[in-house]
């Protein structure tokens, strides 16, 4: 729909007066590529910006939408390059904005549990910032030792105790956003209750920042749980596991922090990854992690017995229960190293993010094997039992050519999206659909659902400026 | 920016050909006169509908909404008329569309913990049948006996429960809706993860019928807590009672399932009302509701002690505990009724809804005192004090004339929000803005964030024939 121009000298010239030529990189190309890509491994989904701005305030911000509005120029906000979709990727060139230096926690507000950040704060940072104050923020992701806010934002990250506390934007009630014109919005606030006209804060959050760059984010904390419990629970396969997951919370009646699955694939080259020992897990063919918290030490480890001797009345070959952190960070390394330990055997796979209602997730199973027949791969599995948010890792056989790969993946996709569909899943749980999975997004949503989010993109930007090629092609 | 065509014979014959002559009214004025009001007492927010028409489906509302874009008729949609902003009254004529007919749980999904209803439920009918099964749908309103879980979804109803269990908004994970152009969409599912797109599930809740018409509502729903406790802490007066309630979570560590309040006055005029002996609470100024629910009887029995013990040690001169199920409804029953009470004595009275962070609740009192000696009025407070959401309500000064009060009531509202705003608070924390509060939205949001959310109307709504007249003017 629009015509964008080129990023000129006299362009860069003019964003460096807006931040100081310090913070433009123009014409360096290795420069450039370090912002070409985030974790999605595959090339294609990558592209170079034609230049890096690095603002550091709002008013910045604001400066820098003017001018690429004016000059019709193609702005893709990024943030740690953690992203899993492509969201943050500059896919049609442009001035990369990257929100790097904006990485304060302006405020933490004990007598309101809330904070103010920027969205550049390394999610971890922020974690234990609000930590050292007894609060908690219960919507961080796995990746929280490299992502930054703004991007769990941007994305709606979920992570691994999205069963109990909910995902990130349970936990974000107002924003501070620099709109695609540039203008300067304030939606919500430190407010817990709050219907003064639409909701504009749950609308950014995880519109994969083409409606607006958040530069302040107010986050809800909850108490610190006082106490923690975390189990491995052993089983001799993965639908015996799988299919205790619903039952944990319907039968024994306890919501667990989270449930996470391994399957035996992810498990050993997790443990290979991290130089683990695989001697106690040996006869087991699936793992879950269950974590347990609250503020009563004794009533969760009750709650864990209860779940444990479910779980071996229901199948499982055995239990661990680790109280101890050192125990506990052993067992969950494993589990949040594990796209990490696939990327590193082989870079030819790609990680998905299907989602499904949690009645359904033993259904998932049968699905994968049928395709991982009939396409001649590897499908390992693992991910978010507890809430139906299932990393299934679609890695290219080596016997098959990079044309084989390249022309049966969308196949894979296609069937594998076409099936969790039929089970009322959808194609994204946690990733995003960036650029990754757009062509993919008419498999789950239909004309009418898509043609509301683009006339939406549409109304707040005219210009298709902030972050275009994202979710969908206007 | 419409204009809007009248209701003619013929197209009322029009709309008995799609849902049935029974369901359709149109000569009958006092029949008609039934729609045009909710629970707002002003009569300078009702309205006649031209019509009214009583759908039975999906694609009966459709075609409805489908003729109307045709013919240039707005169309106000209606549930329970228990709202308190006006905001489903028809303020332009048109085709009043009541889902009164559509009252069916399509579903109870016990192995999701979903359940699936149409808009026109009673949320009481809706609450009791999902209990039947064990579980509890957290996200329910005060006016839960009258009102329409449509209405809930359409006004992201608050209530009680807010500060444990959040609002309506974020038990709803699915919506069928008929958009402002009569085509059906399908937004989210029975996922609690999904970032497929735009939160729409999200923007729909909370947008007052503007944006589209709900159809089918799925709502996550939560196990039934096993145990509930209610106390009532009497104060000497308001503000020692109100002091308190944010350090019940911040210093106790407790978060209970409500923190309600009510002055002296509340309590005296809703006790009459009901019948209720005053004898009890003598002496007291003041009152809070505390009501702590979990799993484990005697753990929530030590947590209302300890909440118990730190209101005395902080002013408080007694508390009853009440764990029979009769002791707790009538405590809440007061409570329930407040709004009831007030307007039986004084139809002149606007019930405000103003919302507040939780650290400054303190600091509203004054504002409503100093508010009541200069326009020399009553200005009664209770509601969610956990949670900052306030219902203020002026009341008539009696001596005063009705055009001294006309005059008066916009010139205290612009005051109240103006200081309101200036604590980091807003107009509306759970009753919507509707037609009451449109005029004072400039008090709180600026013109950025108007336009925004006008421009997401223009787009879904290009004729603006949904529900016009609500939340702002185009």
């Amino acid at each position: 729909m629009s015509a964008y121009q080129k990023v000129t000298p006299e362009i860069a010239e003019q964003l460096r007066q807006i931040v100081g030529a310090k913070y433009v990189l123009f014409d360096d190309r290795e420069q450039l590529k370090d912002y070409s890509h985030d974790e999605v491994a595959e090339e294609k989904y990558h592209g170079m910006p034609e230049v890096v701005i690095k603002p550091n305030s709002t008013e910045e911000i604001s400066e820098i939408m003017k001018l690429a509005n004016r000059e019709m120029i193609p702005v893709p906000p990024q943030g740690a390059k953690s992203g899993l979709s492509g969201g943050g990727v500059p896919v049609m060139g442009g001035i990369l904005l990257s929100v790097e230096r904006m990485n304060r926690i302006l405020e933490i507000d004990k007598a309101n549990m809330m904070a103010v950040a920027e969205p550049g704060i390394i999610t971890n940072d922020f974690s234990a910032a609000v930590q050292k104050e007894g609060l908690f923020f219960a919507g961080y992701p796995m990746s929280l030792h490299t992502c930054y806010l703004g991007g769990n934002v941007a994305e709606n990250a979920g992570g691994g105790k999205a069963i109990k506390y909910g995902v990130t934007g349970r936990y974000i009630t107002g924003l501070e956003v620099v709109m695609p014109s540039g203008e300067v919005a304030f939606f919500g606030g430190k407010r817990v209750k709050d219907v003064t006209g639409y909701n504009m804060v749950q609308l950014m959050v995880g519109s994969e920042g083409t409606l607006g760059i958040f530069t302040k984010i107010i986050v809800k904390l909850v108490p610190l749980p006082k106490a923690k419990i975390d189990m491995m629970v052993l089983f001799e396969d993965l639908q015996t596991a799988i299919d205790v997951v619903p039952k944990i919370m319907t039968d024994v009646g306890v919501i667990p922090t989270g449930i996470e699955f391994m399957d035996q694939l992810t498990l050993e080259t997790s443990c290979k990854h991290l130089g683990q020992s695989l001697e106690q897990y040996k006869n087991a063919g699936a793992f879950l992690i269950i974590e347990v918290d609250g503020n009563d030490e004794e009533q969760i480890l009750n709650e864990c017995l209860d779940i444990g001797d479910f779980c071996t009345d229901n199948g499982a070959i055995d239990a661990f229960v680790a109280q101890t952190p050192a125990d506990q960070e052993k067992i969950w390394a494993v589990r949040r190293n594990a796209a990490e330990a696939f990327k590193a055997i082989s870079p030819r796979q790609t990680l998905e993010d299907i989602v499904v209602p949690m009645s359904t997730i033993p259904q998932v199973l049968p699905i994968l094997k049928k395709l991982s027949e009939k396409y001649d791969l590897f499908i390992p599995c693992y991910g978010h039992a507890g809430d139906g948010n299932l990393h299934a890792t679609v890695v290219k056989n080596p016997d098959h050519s990079e044309e084989q790969w390249q022309e049966l993946l969308p196949q894979v996709l296609t069937d594998l999206y076409s099936e969790i569909y039929k089970l009322g899943g959808t194609i994204s749980g946690e990733h995003g659909v960036g650029n990754k999975r757009k062509q993919y997004l008419p498999l789950v949503l239909g004309e009418t659902e898509i043609e509301a989010m683009k006339s939406i993109k549409r109304a707040l930007d005219p210009n298709n400026i902030l972050n275009p090629g994202k979710i969908f092609d206007l």
